[in-house]
């Protein structure tokens, strides 16, 4: 008898002992490793691809999109480097579906505001830019804002499309007399954004010839 | 047999918790179902996270930057739109030590080019952009493809830093007599790159007061 009672605990031991590795310690040290790849790795392969992947997304889904989504995508662009960090941007996010459809009826170029759910409105702010010389430099701030803007949509599962409105004078007097701009802003594009229903193909713009390696005419 | 007794209930006990566990938990599906989280969220944390954390870098390690790298920043800038499709940029790759210790003694906000391995000149063409009223988008679509080059560089693990040239009248003049650029060729910035020596914390631009809602003073 005691011989079995001492069976009987060594196996009751080697059990608990099973039991607790299966339901608390095994799966987790192979999930944590294949984690832990997955990130280490991405980072660059993900940025590039999505640099690479992201196109002009002119068709939309009648599907709205959430407002923290709007919000990250104005993170974005926010976080773009600006000429002596004046950020001299502002940005209108246009909802209301009677803006939206003015849009569209207006502006032949950006017809496919009738369909999106949401356009944004990036703008240069006059007051904040460089006087003088510099004062192209809000083109470039808010260009890179914009730039920002669009790749993070793409890697949200949004479409969009970067509409110019400036340097067109007509097209920059029309939209601030619709979205009652002041005069020291200046819009720069719209940019209509939502669920894509269309997956065009991106292309391929690469052209070594365009590359010159330290004066004009050599070659890289 | 009390302590027989005893010790048998611990082993169905043991069993239960190790059978239940194995029927409903079992290691595989989780991990299956984990990885294809991991997979399927990462794009757009990678993405936003390379955004936000992007900064300008002005020090750099004395260790060349690689061919291959080197063009991938380049295909990332290419990838970038252009209004009408024009693509009415050119890159000039500096990697002539002479040439950069000219550019960092000529121009004050670029001496960081001396310690730099590479620096990329971002130009526009002129003979490729919109004529007339649309003539700067060129300004607009050549920073598009400065910032694809700095969020590449940056994931890429390299520093990099946009110094502005256009519209500076003066630096514009330098650069063109020593990169030897034709009249249609306008050097839009300098962008230093190596990598990072310095670890600077990217700037929080986060403003909700510059959006507007549909029209000009309207809160998100």
């Amino acid at each position: 008898m005691k011989i079995a009672n001492l069976l009987n605990l060594l196996l009751a031991i080697a059990v608990v002992v099973l039991a607790l590795k299966v339901a608390f310690f095994s799966p987790s040290p192979t999930t944590k490793e294949n984690r832990t790849t997955v990130r280490q790795e991405t980072p660059s392969t993900e940025v590039l691809e999505n640099i690479f992947t992201r196109t002009s997304v002119r068709d939309y889904q009648d599907r709205p999109v959430e407002k923290e989504t709007v919000e990250q995508l104005l993170r974005a662009a926010m976080a773009a480097p600006s000429a002596g960090n004046k950020q001299p941007w502002k940005f209108v996010v246009v909802q209301d579906r009677e803006t939206l459809n003015a849009i569209a009826d207006n502006l032949q170029s950006i017809k496919m505001a009738a369909k999106a759910p949401l356009a944004i409105v990036v703008c240069g702010d006059l007051t904040l830019t460089f006087p003088g010389d510099g004062i192209d430099y809000w083109i470039e701030d808010t260009s890179a804002a914009t730039e920002n803007l669009l790749l993070a949509a793409h890697s949200l599962g949004l479409g969009a499309v970067w509409c110019g409105i400036y340097p067109l004078q007509d097209r920059v007097a029309f939209l601030k007399e619709l979205l009652q701009l002041p005069e020291n802003i200046v819009p720069l594009n719209v940019v209509p954004i939502g669920y894509p229903a269309e997956n065009p193909t991106p292309k391929d713009k690469w052209k070594p010839e365009s590359i010159h390696l330290n004066t004009w005419g050599e070659e890289l």
